[in-house]
């Protein structure tokens, strides 16, 4: 019997779901053992537990974080101890920097076998530094009074540490002695939640006024960038309607198919599209760093006045431009905003919309390329999902991907990475909406385990992999003057098979040639894993991303 | 024109290789730019330098891992910034324990781009922690007259920091601001190598003749664990021959071939072969910690003294058995023991043989199953090298592999995860010999991107699958009691197609299905990438090894 470390794991995980930690990400090994039993236990006897099992814990990170930004709820990792749990640190980053409440518990060995030499025993006091908010070492197996009771009340604590903003991940690190076995089929104890109220940062009266009188009666623009922090979507459509505001919407703000929305700033500035009438007094930023690079450079060039919005990204603006920062609830924020009088019709909205409607006539195109996915995709099920690879994808999407309803779209844009996206992808899938993942070859690759988690957690996909041997993304950089050295260097040609990776995880496969074709196919939702090849090469695709610029260009300045 | 970062990178690149970075893995991303364009040339202008491009950081870095611990030489790896860099830490953790000199150039963002929202920018300070033993930060774009001298002799110190016993990485953070084109095709500098000479630490004549007088005089063992450290393993055969000692030789010694060993201590202590006599008086300790758990505790148990020697793993012995620490240089050491009078044969030497001879017999058969793998992989072509998975594979290979001839055999026994095992093996066949690689399924899945080397870098390699789908040692563990949960938890059965693996990579597949086949294959050397199946069920194996041993302990008890 092993009485003591069974009391208190099922205290730990009882208050972790208490909480509101529902989704577990477990990673096999043996010094879970008793974590791992008694979570399948919890899931057997609780309806409000789910447990999936991701044998790679690179990808495990990376699922829950995809999990754990679609639902808006914590996800908690359950690693083996030594090397497995430096494979979260990648996601762990992504997560600090898009402010995601991963909950890492990593097992480990006892004080005992530290620096002497015992297998698998790695330092895992505070592994991941400053990319978690907290850490704490949590004794299982001292049966002291006060041990129980502390887990019951500071586990609970350390979820509303990761969930408060600016939310982030936590560590948990779990010495275990052997022997590990648990007790299986006893009772479960039952936790009362603590109430834990966290305050809402709010602006005072005097800040509001001032913010509304921008939006009131000067040309300002709402910015959008992305979102990572659960908020909705619709508050900031109302805002924009409230004071006739254009809105530029990243592609990861989810507000793109508003009529407010003006999507597609990086090309409209790269075309030279906007004349000065069109540059704002002031503008209102909300959320991370915009997908275009250019629209920052652009207010910082045109000395536009920035205030910055919002308690997670309070200070990053590397841009430097912004001049009033507010460190305080967006919702809140918006909600008052709301309460006080709005704004009539405008010049400017009525100028900013010729631009969005001058745009979406100049990139109709009904041939097949790469820089005509982001139309395509727009055929995506109504209410269904979207999630984007960095480099290409998202910056193809963030220029011409138009929806005309409700789609939630994702990426991992807090530090950029092409590392675990497949599997973040999957994560998403987990809120069992349809959804598209568009990736690029690269992308897949470094990532492949993660087509995994279609067999491990019987999650169906469209995946439409946009196939030009490389990394697309360099052609368009200095380098690609270096011809002795570009193709292994950059280009990195994989020769990889769309078509055998399908194959391999027993997934559909299309191979797409044609803008109907693709359209056709992801109109549907998947009800298997399905891989869609587009075809591409990196030179062809240069010149294709130019000769829509060309148009665009025409298209404004005839 | 980018004078100044050209020349600090030239510096900083030709100070590596002249104090001995002769090997550079690449992963490919924007901010490497300028490292990357210029290895590429150095590489084209020296022919002592070899740059390999592998995309997945984590894989590149248990490449690198494979490579330095094949060839004995330090190696350096490049990443771009962000979460590429935390890909490393697996493979950085390895290195720390293992004692291996890789050299982590991680590219940053520069200083102004820290800490406010810029892109692809984490906290890349010192990140590695402890699992590194320098850290510095270099500037390339700094014009003062005194940085490039710095570079030139700060590098060349780095190196020998990595390289000096104990052994370890270092990370050298490269904070680069755009534009990052480097000037191509203008002349190399000449760097002069520095002499750093580093001390050979030395036990004193007191301590020297009280070692030799042991192995003379009494009941002593000589335990060769582990080799991570390059040493030479003849002089282990040598010590053994002068002393006439036996030798329990761990399956990463590299001393098994010869006659002084002796093989598979832990099956030789589970089946309870070993009688009183055998039990030593001293042992003379060398390496890691054993893959075997059992000799360890044995000799804890019997209360043996343990006089453990060696730089690198001072302090580690978990059975805290060890009475006298030598922390001096192995080789040193042997030398001076080789000068003093040696010992005639001796019964305790004989009585060792025998069980060798009853080893040997006992488990010779014909059947094809996972714990006669061992027995086939002696067939391997002479002087070739073995990677070994951990897990069950490594316990196997230690228990069983006797090989008649020499073969290098390497595994990651650090801290043992099966994280980059496919990786690292590719980076031992980096070496030029005839290589083979011994997995499971589930190794094989976790680090399948491995598999990419063989593309990358024109390798061929025998890979042994034995594909039992799923986890096989957990069916040696309490919780295979554990029927409900046992499956999902940690059998994760993952219905991997061997066959289809191999076809997306370009390999030869062959399915073995008896010891001839399998023999008859492993005996010639890979003239392409090759992947050999052997199939097997985790049940069928548990009673594999159960018949296995009862038939040792009825050879040995009768």
């Amino acid at each position: 019997m092993n009485e003591i470390l069974t009391r208190n794991i099922k205290h730990l995980l009882t208050s972790l779901v208490v909480q509101g930690v529902h989704d577990f990400v477990v990673s096999p090994g043996s010094r879970t053992t008793p974590f791992a039993l008694l979570l399948a236990e919890m899931q057997a006897v609780r309806d409000d537990v789910r447990v999936t099992v991701d044998v790679d814990e690179r990808s495990a990170a990376f699922f829950a974080l995809g999990m754990a930004k679609a639902t808006h709820q914590p996800v908690a990792l359950l690693a083996t101890s030594g090397t497995a749990t430096a494979n979260y640190l990648p996601a762990i980053m992504e997560a600090h920097i898009s402010h995601v409440p991963l909950i890492a518990l990593t097992t480990d060995r006892p004080e005992e076998l530290q620096e002497i030499g015992a297998p698998q025993t790695v330092n895992q006091a505070n592994m991941y530094g400053d990319n978690t908010k907290a850490f704490s070492a949590l004794q299982m197996q001292d049966d002291h009074a006060d041990v129980t009771a502390y887990i019951d009340y500071h586990v609970q604590q350390l979820v509303v540490t990761a969930t408060t903003a600016p939310a982030g991940p936590v560590q948990i690190n779990l010495p275990l002695r052997k022997p590990l076995m648990p007790d299986l089929g006893e009772a479960w104890p039952t936790i009362t939640q603590q109430t834990i109220t966290v305050g809402t940062m709010r602006a005072d009266e005097t800040t509001v006024a001032m913010v509304a009188n921008k939006l009131r009666d000067e040309k300002t623009l709402i910015l959008v960038g992305p979102d990572e922090t659960g908020w909705i979507a619709e508050k900031f459509v109302a805002l924009a309607e409230h004071f006739q505001a254009p809105m530029l919407a990243d592609v990861l703000s989810n507000v793109r198919s508003s009529d407010a929305a003006i999507n597609g700033i990086d090309a409209l500035l790269e075309a030279g599209a906007l004349d000065d009438a069109l540059v704002p007094d002031v503008v209102v930023r909300f959320g991370g760093t915009p997908v275009s690079a250019r629209v920052v450079a652009w207010l910082r060039d045109k000395q536009v006045q920035v205030i910055q919005v919002g308690i997670n990204h309070a200070g990053h603006d590397h841009s430097r431009q912004t001049t009033t920062t507010l460190a305080v609830d967006e919702m809140a924020l918006i909600d008052e905003l709301l309460a006080t009088a709005g704004r009539a019709e405008n010049d400017y909205r009525s100028q900013w919309q010729t631009v969005k409607q001058t745009l979406a006539q100049a990139i109709a195109t009904t041939e097949m390329s790469e820089v005509a996915l982001p139309s395509v995709l727009a055929a995506v099920p109504d209410d269904s999902q979207v999630f984007i690879a960095n480099s290409m994808p998202i910056r193809d999407m963030d220029n011409y991907f138009m929806p005309a309803t409700k789609v939630h779209v994702m990426a991992n844009r807090g530090a950029n990475g092409i590392d675990g996206t497949v599997s973040s992808a999957f994560g998403m899938a987990m809120t069992g909406k349809p959804t598209t993942f568009l990736t690029g070859d690269l992308t897949l690759f470094h990532d492949m385990n993660g087509l995994m988690m279609a067999h491990q957690a019987n999650l169906d996909m469209t995946i439409v992999v946009v196939n030009n041997n490389g990394g697309g993304i360099f052609s368009f950089l200095p380098q690609a003057a270096a011809k002795d050295y570009f193709e292994p260097m950059f280009g990195t040609p994989l020769a990889l098979s769309v078509e055998k990776i399908a194959a391999l995880y027993d997934a559909e496969y299309h191979l797409a040639t044609s803008q109907d074709d693709l359209r056709e196919l992801i109109a549907q939702p998947a009800t298997t894993l399905r891989l869609i090849e587009v075809q591409s090469t990196r030179a062809q695709n240069v010149a294709e991303h130019d000769a829509l610029l060309a148009k665009i260009r025409e298209a404004f300045n005839g």
